[in-house]
């Protein structure tokens, strides 16, 4: 079972700009995080149209939170970096054939279980997240894929 | 999000057995679910390996399930399946480097939520999809990758 490396890349790029407290540039944080370049433009892209951080231009500017952290939940960063949530087939966006639909049990079970992490993760904010996590060490591992 | 093939075919596959209640062969299993042959003898090994379902021999003989469907709980079959339940990096049998380990809150949240998740799938049983499953249609689709 696996999330996306977008959800799990976007909320380390949450904890540290809210550990830091100031402008960082998409270079800054992929150096300072061992991630590439691309993947970080890709996902600040993203969580910038999601409304979750804001850009400033200009000298002193860069990529900040957008919110409070007390106010985002973590479900709602997952929800909205997952392409698909779908953990079987039948629940994706295009959702494969099985002999047992449409009227299955499996089905709802895996529907259920979904809604019982994504309600764990909202039970978790960016700003508890930011309280209990070490700031990012000084030597960035190299991006494991 | 994503759970491993080998969790969902494994599911169906002891829902069809709970349903027929009769010996069924790999051949068999593989027509009727519309799986291939070489995912219906991998997980049919795996499966008897746990000591959910059994094979007899001979005449008559096949694959059954071994274990009472009301005491099958559906997370302990995903756990017997997927070969690594870590969501993220840090939570995989061989975990990826992080500059926020070793002290991480998102590991734990993201583990928290691995637990609700396997939580909610056990408050399920294999007889509880058994019944609430209509039987696997005469018309399989080719299988979904």
């Amino acid at each position: 079972m696996r999330l996306s490396q977008a959800s799990d890349f976007a909320l380390r790029i949450l904890v540290h700009l809210g550990q830091t407290r100031q402008p960082e540039t998409v270079d800054g944080l992929s150096r300072r995080l061992g991630l590439s370049k691309s993947h970080v433009m890709k996902i600040v892209a993203q969580l910038g149209r999601a409304g979750i951080i804001a850009t400033t231009r200009g000298r002193g500017g860069g990529l900040t939170l957008k919110k409070d952290p007390a106010e985002v939940r973590l479900g709602a960063v997952v929800r909205e970096m997952e392409a698909d949530l779908g953990v079987v087939a039948c629940l994706q966006h295009e959702p494969g054939d099985c002999v047992f639909l449409p009227r299955c049990a499996l089905k709802h079970a895996m529907a259920q279980a979904t809604r019982a992490f994504l309600d764990s993760l909202d039970r978790q904010t960016l700003a508890d997240m930011i309280i209990g996590t070490q700031p990012a060490r000084i030597d960035p591992p190299a991006e494991a894929v």
